[in-house]
């Protein structure tokens, strides 16, 4: 499985449910951060992960409606408030019915990107919270502070993939290479530097680690870099939890400040 | 001076610079986050500080203008990355020349706001950087984690005005009331709850708060709520930087997850 196809590919797929990668192309990689955007469908009805930002719009649309009809879509899920994550929504609440999903701290703050109607973003206002998919639930989970301060991961316990947003992700190109982690050791100077500076703690990643060890996911796919799967989630959750970032660093960053 | 002008408010002046409060209108209440913008002139160059999201532009471009031809316009701070600092990025650079000053964390995220030039973004990457305008320096100083991971605030040495970004922001609606806090305790109320949860931990916030006190500012501008002054600017800091704020009260966000 490679980054470079413009055809998303299924990380999961049983009779009713799947988990769609969304895709990415080459034409994107322009001084811009690359994105991974998700497609879960349950039972006919979809939710997308992360759609992201203006500019990648008309692929992520496109990519989608190979899979669903946009009519379908019944949830769009925000991890967080940046720009990359959350600029389309203008575009995504014009083509579909969808309702929105993210942490009460930024629904005041997304009208900034345009007009929308607020009355179809649902904030996300408890620890946990079910995300009603088809007739099945997905779980909301927090990720306070990592990086964002209103920050939320989604547990899809059909596939038990669990989308991290920020979490576990990689500052690469695209290329040829494999969507997934391959060796553990090799991708970490792809994740180290990335950790340290946008995570806000060793609290903060290592209480989200042992949260996310009880659900027990076979994959960690974050929105950035490669997916983890198999043994490399366990590998990933130890370093994190154990990672000095953010403001255990903080002199470093003050310097003479 | 009062919260509804639409006329914007000198905030300080001499005979070769001023600090501008670019002033709030009613229109804009309605679901989303009051802001403040300002702009700081210096012997006739310009420079606008977190001028804001799109629905704002239209009354930002033309309270500016009052006071300074948009030609005039060398430089755009943003405190950081959220929409309602810097969704209005593209507008910006259409209608000035100015070039953008914001943490190297967010160069890469910018574009996702829609196409920009990068070249016109100038990355602070630095802990502290002078900001150049029209002979002077302004100093940028880390705010990180106040609540963004790549945060700073601006302190006008002339005007000894620091503007804070978000920090200091109360959560208030427009009014007819006073643009300065003017009894602190009973403000208190307006900003806890935002600064308990969106600020990262007190290791952050007493840091920040020892470094500005070396700084002396005479007014704390933030983006959101009102500006502290004279007394209230010490009672601020000994306030904020006593505060278990973010990761220190995790155990409350994350509830049985």
């Amino acid at each position: 499985m490679n980054m470079k196809s413009n055809y998303g590919q299924i990380l999961y797929e049983d009779q009713d449910h799947k988990f769609i990668w969304l895709g990415a192309d080459e034409k994107e990689d322009t001084g811009v951060i690359m994105t991974n955007q998700y497609l879960i469908i349950h039972k006919g009805r979809g939710i997308l992960l992360d759609p992201g930002g203006l500019h990648l719009f008309s692929r992520v649309v496109s990519v989608a409606s190979r899979f669903i009809s946009l009519d379908n879509i019944d949830a769009i899920f925000f991890s967080h408030q940046d720009p990359d994550v959350s600029s389309g929504i203008a575009l995504w609440l014009g083509v579909t019915k969808a309702k929105i999903y993210i942490s009460e701290l930024w629904v005041r703050f997304l009208p900034h990107f345009g007009l929308i109607d607020t009355n179809r973003i649902v904030p996300v206002n408890k620890p946990r919270m079910a995300l009603p998919l088809g007739g099945m639930d997905l779980e909301i989970l927090p990720a306070h502070f990592l990086h964002s301060v209103g920050c939320h991961c989604l547990m899809d316990p059909v596939s038990r993939i669990l989308f991290t947003g920020d979490i576990g992700a990689a500052d690469i190109r695209y290329t040829g290479d494999s969507l997934m982690v391959e060796d553990f050791e090799s991708h970490l100077p792809a994740i180290t530097g990335f950790h340290k500076r946008y995570m806000a703690s060793r609290k903060a990643t290592s209480r989200w680690a042992s949260m996310v060890r009880r659900h027990d996911p076979v994959m960690l796919a974050p929105q950035h870099g490669r997916i983890f799967q198999d043994e490399n989630v366990s590998r990933f959750l130890d370093w994190l939890g154990s990672l000095d970032c953010g403001v255990d660093l903080l002199d470093e960053l003050y310097g003479d400040a």
